[in-house]
């Protein structure tokens, strides 16, 4: 096919058809078009855009370039949560055998830590023995028997993704929103689902910080979403600072282990709630929110919900124990408590700063080939607006050694600032609520600073 | 080196410094920097353009990727003309040898057909013997000892500019007028001269078509080239018509010839002078525009001019008969008449639609690989405003066969349109005079239609 004409329309403001994006994928996946015009036409798009029906026409391609869940018949509602990636972010592990636990199946494929942010999957394979890589087929019958599979994405999921992702983080083209939109709901619309909900950061430890450009990356993946016969629905939550207080692979699961527990972090527990709601009403077992929240809460409070997680590891391969007694997992060598270096109040707790501290000691990677150390990390149990005192202790590091040591608190010095007074409000938890009608602002203040 | 964080940079509005620019070009032209990346970058440049420093570091990393031609000592001063492409321009070809023979060295590097434009090297090609591939070595002893050489751009000169140049017509980054005038820069910078004249075409017929765009090419190599240590001025000429009347490699050479003596179309005529009269002001073998004329006119009426053309043709293979009978160059074997359909007015001419009826003919090439029919073509003997009566010859086509004659004939009913009343004027042939101190509009009006 001729594709100088499609990358010169698409510069000069056009769109190209839905059956010139079809063909082009299938002929790029199938190596019949070189690198070097997808990537011109890739940065064209960076600064075009892509129109709604082209940017279908593309998520199309993609799914059909490999393939896909498919439940035919089976009458129960399939959920699945996405997040844009944050620190801190165990939510997945909380929520999925939270949902499941309640009647809706949950075929989960989540990624692996990417930059500065964890992956589901790293901190699932924390579990002696848990794994991650399912087929197809695998996953299905997971799905149909305990409601639940937490899994990677396979690689007969949307290979064209795959192909187009590499030759993004390659060129200078990853940071386009219906090239994310794309690759992320290309993955989400082959697992058979019945409804998405989107958990969409924003904040300075966010892939996309700025709220307007989060709002608008909901906004097209809704689109793609409901266009292709998928209900979905977005929230816009907090990633200026971790969420919960374990940030590091084997530190989260065994946090997310302790939520299931009803002993969660406080900011944790309220976004996988507002989640958990959203799920429940996409599937349909519950009409109202009020009576959404008060099923997953009973769900955690009856215990049904850990053993679900328990099922879970147990049928993927997963040392079970591990939800009564975390101490399976990896140990960090060198434990360490950091003491406040001031009297004053937390003015900021810098996600990303945390982030990429747990990639240099080791628990994340920088190619993708690097092995994670799953036993390193933070414990971090402040937030902005709380009161210390000088000397307090207001973390802990665990590290390979005394060089991890180090680099783990110089992060926390410079992650964490105290100061006189909190100037600058950290953003509410669970800011906006995005659906194919339009975003509605969510009126309940961020969570007051409390007293110590 | 690592080549994202360049592409990001550039894609957000960004520089890249002229050590940067340096060391991508020379790693690009040594192979280890991939094609996607430098197609990223490329788009990046089309949205963004370039700044003024990095455009000048891009060009010198260009020249210095391969050899140039120096003149060390002699003090002979060198002046070459570059036009952008235009239909029936065959200025090169008279004004080469009658700048020469007025004692200013012309080391010509011209280039092939493209698109739907013609090409010196083609059309010199169309003299039996003539060789256009000389080494740097040979056009220097030539421009030295008969002071005009017209020659191909060699190996050596620029290959960077070779590589890019083939990404980017791949890649859909041609249109872009930083990458244009690093891209022609850097090859007449390499000629060692000592004034550089740009005839700049704009018009329906022209690369870039809209008046605004082509002087903004022109005051960017014009920067170029004075940051660069070269004096350059530009002429914005007219090509919303052919130039003269002949179209087709051995036709146009015929035509530069009689033109040489003395017997050239008035348009042809204008255009070559004008662009002589700034050969030797940047010479400074004349002071004034008047004298510089003066002295073209009597090179070409003593017959000084048409002898230097004999000698160039001589040095470089050619069969220097051509200059006193044209038909030992290849002669079509169906010639035709084509008559005015109708009585009126000629409203237009569009170059276009001829210069691409002449590559369909066989006269141009649509793949490098091409070979080209030098017979072929036209001779239209109507301007834009002339009156013309139905029945009347106002073209003859040179056709391979009379599949090449009907084709010629349908592009001239397309491309002449005869009407009552010219409405919209014609270009002035030459509109614009651009050097470092800004832009002249020159007030002289257009050529008045003429009674025939």
């Amino acid at each position: 096919m001729l594709v100088v004409p499609l990358i010169e329309r698409k510069r000069d403001g056009g769109a190209l058809t839905a059956e010139e994006w079809s063909a082009l994928i299938a002929a790029y996946t199938a190596g019949q078009i070189p690198d070097y015009q997808v990537a011109a036409l890739l940065m064209a798009v960076v600064f075009r855009g892509l129109e709604r029906t082209e940017l279908a026409a593309l998520t199309d391609a993609m799914i059909a370039s490999g393939d896909r869940l498919t439940f035919d018949g089976w009458s129960v509602p399939r959920i699945d949560k996405h997040s844009t990636g944050g620190v801190g972010d165990k939510v997945s592990l909380v929520l999925a055998p939270l949902v499941a636990s309640c009647g809706v199946a949950v075929p989960m494929m989540s990624g692996r830590g990417l930059g500065h942010t964890g992956g589901t999957l790293d901190k699932l394979e924390a579990i002696p023995g848990f794994r991650t890589a399912l087929t197809l087929a695998q996953a299905k019958a997971q799905v149909q028997k305990i409601g639940c599979v937490l899994i990677g994405q396979t690689p007969e999921i949307a290979p064209a993704d795959r192909r187009l992702y590499a030759l993004r983080d390659v060129t200078g083209t990853v940071e386009a929103i219906p090239l994310i939109a794309a690759s992320i709901m290309s993955k989400k619309l082959a697992e058979g689902l019945t409804g998405l909900v989107l958990d969409v950061k924003h904040g300075s430890g966010a892939f996309l910080p700025a709220t307007d450009t989060a709002l608008e990356l909901a906004k097209t993946m809704i689109a793609l979403g409901e266009d292709r016969g998928c209900p979905t629905v977005a929230l816009l939550t907090a990633m200026d600072r971790p969420l919960g207080r374990a940030c590091g692979n084997a530190l989260e699961t065994e946090e997310a282990i302790l939520s299931l527990r009803g002993e969660g972090p406080e900011d944790l527990m309220e976004v996988t709630y507002a989640l958990g709601v959203e799920m429940l009403l996409a599937a349909r077992v519950e009409k109202s929110p009020v009576k959404a929240r008060q099923r997953l809460e009973s769900a955690l409070s009856s215990g049904l919900a850990a053993e679900k997680l328990e099922q879970v590891i147990e049928a993927q391969g997963g040392n079970p124990k591990v939800v009564e007694d975390a101490s399976v997992m990896p140990q960090a060598q060198a434990v360490e408590v950091y003491a406040a270096p001031e009297t004053g109040v937390v003015l900021r707790v810098e996600a990303r700063v945390i982030g990429r501290a747990v990639v240099a000691m080791g628990g994340g990677r920088t190619t993708v080939e690097d092995a994670v150390d799953p036993s390193v990390g933070f414990v971090i149990t402040v937030k902005p607006g709380d009161k210390v005192l000088q000397g307090e202790p207001i973390a802990s590091v665990f590290a390979k050694d005394a060089t991890g040591v180090k680099l783990a608190f110089d992060a926390l010095a410079r992650a964490i600032e105290i100061g006189g007074r909190l100037e600058e409000r950290p953003l509410p938890l669970v800011s906006h609520r995005v659906t194919r009608e339009g975003v509605e602002v969510l009126t309940k203040p961020a969570a007051k600073p409390k007293k110590r």
